[in-house]
């Protein structure tokens, strides 16, 4: 094949092993055969009918389902770039991305609808119609590593999204980091109930799984009481999740006694993961490995692998092999153990830029190779890396990052809003969540309520604080620059 | 690092793992710290003291010991090219082999002068002190996948040996494609009794043990007794050999009794694999792997995996996942399944080319990536290809490469040769000896005894045919042109 990217995976996998099953859904099992047959003929189908070409974009709107998988892969098949949109955006949202990416056609989930939404649909009662369409013939682009096989948009001190650039070689270099690290089998039974939107669940299990000829259990989302369904009747083995979602398994009362012996890897990131969260998994024996990255390395960059994740609990441990990663003190200087620095990463896994956004990719990539992280970390003599602050003030709720200055300028857009600052403040449930501290304009009477409603429908739910407080005044520095630290402190309680 | 390359990965996986026992010799362990901290001081010393730098030739002499491991990783940290000599070779053939290479330094094994050979040396009663010269300030050359790795020397049809050059990135890809079939873990303990100056021992066991971060017993040469003990003492995990090392050990009176216990992988290549020794591993209940490879590839192209190892027996597999083969027929299209083809390799382990051998190249090496391996062999319905027979006449004897234009090149040389052929015949030991088929000058009278002892000294031991037969003539088509295959009838019984 020519191809040698993502897109030509299914069909390198299914001359192994076609029969084996790579995904379940609902009950039903897609083997490695059909899965490259039905991305061949989707990818041709794609071509004919929108004009899909190398280098096209290819969006796709919807929750995990087996044509979210599909339209990955033939998008890469293409040579086209993939963009997978976030559910959770608010329709203006949603706009404003996929005006940004300008695909050829949205490929749309089974519940959503493309109202309202800009460029050529597919909806999913065409999808089927539109695979059977297309031609079994093999299809093999010239498709190389430095080729970009997808767009994940996040959200940044800027306020607007900006779509990270992953190439085919970033993709596949991080699933050797992996590898590496975590001696997936060929008869692993991956589930996935964490969205394909996220870099995590793409990267770290859906694309392993296709390598090394596992099992994919697809969920649409997740659910405590379907997720030990689905450990126990499936016999699952490894497993992605945030924070939140294994906090939500250990305690519910299932956990005592559910069967969890068949899971060989549970795998954390998306967020700080609680070293009390780590010792409950760890206490019952199960493997809770977790590491540090960031959708533009694709997205590992640091890892605590098996061997000394009770010993380093905490820390976000080494760097991945191929992955190097340094920390700069504020005067430029490397930090030294125990010192904070900013983190840089680089390596294979790093991505070439954001998405027509030359000043905002410069911003953070220095000319030899350094992406520049906005994250505070202090490694300890062994060169094990705690994260300890985010520079760039993002809130981590429940695995999505959620950035002050978006939801301040959605506020700013109320009359009744003088000036106001979001800070995070740390939740039982979702690791953290947003509070809203607002000075009224004189005179303004909008109670906490109002303005929550305001934000209803301008930014995805996840967006919006829980909590919103009136306050006299922000403390600023001499310049007049707003200072979150003394914020977090009187409030962030 | 800026190094992307081989010489990196002690010093990757230190990061990682320091502890870890690296490799185990004569008894004394070497951690990953260690092996990191000596490979880069001998890069340090090579560089000052031979003036070894990024693309310069380093070869070392000698059977496996630690140098060999530490030259080859510290050639890589300078971006420099390792040339590992294999130590079978006569005095003549090692010569030919410097003067082309023109390595700036040969480093020597222990049981090894450099007597007679060209170029500066590095004798091993110097190695220790050279090696403390060297600075332990890290070493970090650009040096990148598409940079030489190593030089490889393998004879051919043309009778001279050639250098096939291979890349930090062949060797990674190759590794890449083995762990995607062979899930080694970090815990391997690997031994290597198999010489390094061969691209299996080199490629399949050495590089992807210090990637996983496991233990390599290092042995010099291979021993029955000894890998029993091994096996049993060391707890052996993973180990490669040629048929012939495997048929010595099934047919031990030790065999029987032996603790094989801790074996999870055994990898057979280099020649074919009779069936019934295949057999006679998986009754023992053995996991034995076989593939198909060249030196050129890195050097994987086809391997059967775990999977399908005892349904496909007797096949060498489908190709590597990263990897593609194809069939062709004589006619240059596609071989149908159940027809022979010529089978050709593309992919990223096959090499750029040989060493200052531009039309060699051109003749195996297609303009679209192809390299033409010169065996048959034949597909079944489900892709299984099976090596039927060799283009290029070699003689497989040990695991070792025979090439019969050589051998017949020295014939040549001896007086009492008027014409001669040399065909491979069946070796219940050795998989194949040669056998030397002449034609004797009219009233010459030398005794096959004295064309042996000609032999003797010339060619590496190897080469030499265990059989001559004086004949009165030669099989020829119409243009005079030699037919091996009824010769191999009359005489290859």
């Amino acid at each position: 094949m020519r191809n040698q990217g993502m897109g030509s995976w299914p069909a390198r996998r299914a001359r192994m092993t076609p029969e084996r099953v790579a995904l379940s859904y609902r009950g039903r099992d897609h083997t490695y055969r059909e899965l490259c047959e039905r991305v061949n003929r989707l990818a041709c189908a794609l071509a004919a009918s929108f004009g899909v070409r190398r280098g096209d974009r290819v969006a796709f709107l919807g929750v995990n389902q087996p044509s979210a998988v599909e339209t990955f892969f033939a998008a890469g098949l293409l040579g086209a770039v993939f963009v997978p949109l976030n559910t959770r955006l608010a329709p203006p949202e949603l706009r404003y991305v996929l005006q940004d990416a300008e695909p050829s056609v949205l490929v749309l989930g089974e519940e959503r609808d493309g109202d309202g939404l800009p460029g050529r649909h597919l909806p999913a009662r065409d999808y089927e119609t539109l695979l059977a369409s297309g031609s079994p013939e093999p299809v093999d682009e010239p498709v190389g590593h430095d080729d970009v096989c997808l767009i994940m948009y996040t959200s940044g001190t800027t306020g607007h999204p900006k779509g990270a650039m992953l190439t085919h070689g970033n993709l596949t270099w991080n699933t050797f980091n992996l590898l590496v690290d975590v001696p997936l089998a060929h008869d692993e039974v991956v589930l996935i109930s964490a969205p394909l939107f996220h870099i995590a669940a793409l990267a770290q299990t859906l694309v392993p799984s296709v390598l090394k000829g596992g099992r994919v259990v697809l969920e649409p989302s997740f659910d405590v009481e379907r997720t030990f369904d689905l450990i126990e009747s499936e016999r699952v083995t490894v497993m992605f999740g945030v924070p939140s979602m294994f906090g939500f398994l250990a305690r519910s009362p299932r956990w005592d006694k559910a069967d969890l012996s068949s899971l060989r890897h549970l795998l954390c990131g998306g967020a700080p993961v609680p070293e009390p969260l780590i010792r409950t998994y760890q206490e019952r024996g199960l493997l809770f490995l977790q590491g540090y990255g960031m959708t533009e390395a694709a997205p590992g960059a640091l890892f605590l692998g098996a061997e000394r994740s009770v010993e380093k609990v905490g820390t976000a441990g080494v760097p991945h092999f191929f992955s190097d990663v340094r920390l700069v003190a504020p005067d430029g200087s490397p930090a030294r153990p125990g010192e904070p620095g900013e983190l840089y990463v680089r390596g294979p896994n790093v991505m070439p830029g954001y998405w027509r956004r030359p000043e905002a990719s410069a911003e953070v990539l220095s000319a030899d190779g350094w992406f520049r992280s906005g994250d505070v970390g202090v490694a300890d003599e062994d060169g094990y890396v705690r994260i300890s602050d985010r520079i760039k003030d993002v809130i981590i709720s429940g695995g999505e990052n959620v950035y002050p200055a978006e939801v301040e300028g959605a506020l700013y857009e109320h009359a009744a809003v003088a000036e106001c600052a979001v800070i995070g403040v740390p939740d039982q449930k979702w690791g953290e969540v947003g509070k809203a501290l607002v000075v009224p304009r004189p005179g303004a009477t909008a109670a906490p309520e109002e303005l929550l409603k305001h934000l209803d429908g301008r930014l995805a739910r996840y967006k919006i604080p829980k909590y919103v407080e009136f306050v006299a005044e922000l403390p600023k520095n001499a310049a007049g620059k707003l200072l979150k630290a003394p914020l977090r402190e009187l409030y962030g309680g």
